[in-house]
């Protein structure tokens, strides 16, 4: 193995993937985000896939973390246990050849309580690496199916996921309150406003409701229905998240654009937020996994 | 008028509708139900929709129920405001021609709180008509849009609407859970399980990623993952409804198999439940309303 001369690292998720060449000490020399994801890919596609990336990237080792390892991806990786740190991930690699390893995601089971995740542990444990955080806090992850973790020791200790995305794209595309959603969330006072009643209130699935009833009622006006149902949404994600024991401060990891939606309404419920660049996170925590080859 | 000699009675909802033809006292004579909800019919084709149906029943009077009264059915029937009973519905029928009305729809206003019911209202009321509850009381209503009502003095007095039908809906068809809620939901230990831990906990859009972990995680089995997802969904949703003042005894009025799922829920969180057909409540409340014609 040659990993200290660079690699490629692939962040591939169900939709998309992005891929990255990276010298040896961890900085990208090239890269590329394409539709590609693994939902995408035949079963038995991906050798070719992972070469066409090689011919784009460069004949280098491979790291690749994500859906990528789950049971619809190139060769599935069993979940490790959490606490779980950079050496346990890294110890539980699986190898499909010689020069191209899986990160197994990190599961969760206590009092019949089950979660899992895939792809965010590689982002969480890479702000720790990359000294962004601490190595003890609460921190979330929104995307489709936001995470909020407890980390201890370095290690992420314990987590709950949130389908705050999912539900919210499902309503968006398929609902009564589609018409309703298809303009753009912003962070305004109407947001604000839905954050802080969802995180004052434990009604979601009525107060869902309310943003079609709000317009036909001319309580709220059609322009700012998406902003209102996603500031009920995120308000009901807060809620949950901040029901756990927490420090002072929430970091959120993520696609700045969440993140910002998730830090306003974390900030709605009188907590400070730290916003931290989920890219910068992934390629600091897979250099770290990379450095333990 | 000669409504006393026999009218016919339409339930139009936006993918089904049941017409029936009712004689002077109330009585069923004849009935047909279909698919041709208000969405199936183009704007224009609502004179050619009922001439059908009293091809079918028979040339009498008709009144008309549900969503054929919203801004995408035959003709608005704006809302009557809560607290309202068959006087106030009757006062504000919407009369299309000289022989066929529709009943207007019931909306809550307060405290920026907003919500509105279309359809409900005819059963809801039809159950105090007929002496099947009294006028004082604590009633749902599941169905797409699950609504929980508080009864005074024989009319509506204000009621708040669950999305549960609709999520449950979205999720089966559309979501990560898709392949998971395929199956029959069953009144099981697993049903209950799931109910009683949703009125405990609040953490409704949490709970249902659950759904997918506990199996990959081998806590549940996939066969239960439709009855636990659909335990989860009702439990909150009733955790909604008994979060408001409520005397000794919950009526589940509709279609049985949700009542009876609602019912079961409802004892879960101790309370009593009387489940009535919604069927014969709104035949029931239509005639209330003919009545004052």
């Amino acid at each position: 193995m040659r990993w200290s001369e660079g690699f490629i690292a692939i962040d591939w998720g169900t939709t998309n993937r992005r891929a990255y060449c990276l010298d040896g000490e961890g900085r990208r020399v090239d890269e590329f985000e394409d539709a590609k994801g693994v939902l995408s890919v035949p079963a038995d596609g991906f050798p070719a896939a992972v070469a066409e990336i090689r011919q784009r990237l460069g004949d280098y080792p491979m790291l690749l973390a994500g859906m990528i390892g789950s049971n619809r991806g190139w060769r599935e990786a069993p979940y490790v246990p959490a606490p779980a740190g950079f050496d346990d991930l890294a110890g539980a690699l699986v190898w499909v050849g010689e020069r191209e390893a899986i990160v197994p995601g990190v599961s969760y089971l206590e009092n019949g309580r089950a979660d899992v995740m895939r792809g965010e542990e590689v982002q969480l444990l890479g702000a720790i690496g990359n000294g962004s955080i601490g190595g003890d806090g609460m921190a979330c992850h929104p995307g489709t199916h936001n995470k909020w973790v407890t980390l201890r020791g370095g290690k992420i200790d314990s987590f709950r996921t949130v389908m705050t995305g999912e539900l919210f794209s499902l309503l968006k595309e398929h609902s009564i309150l589609s018409d309703l959603l298809q303009g753009e969330v912003d962070v305004n006072d109407v947001f604000r406003e839905a954050a802080r009643h969802a995180i004052d209130n434990e009604s979601l699935p009525a107060d869902l409701f309310s943003v079609r009833a709000r317009v036909l009622l001319g309580v709220g006006r059609k322009e700012d229905a998406a902003s209102y149902a996603s500031g009920l949404l995120i308000g009901a994600d807060v809620r949950v998240g901040l029901s756990y024991p927490t420090g002072a401060q929430i970091s959120v990891i993520g696609r700045p654009d969440l993140t910002r939606l998730y830090a306003v309404a974390v900030r709605e419920a009188s907590r400070d937020a730290k916003e931290l660049d989920g890219e910068v996170c992934f390629l600091a925590g897979i250099h770290e996994i990379a450095k333990r080859i």
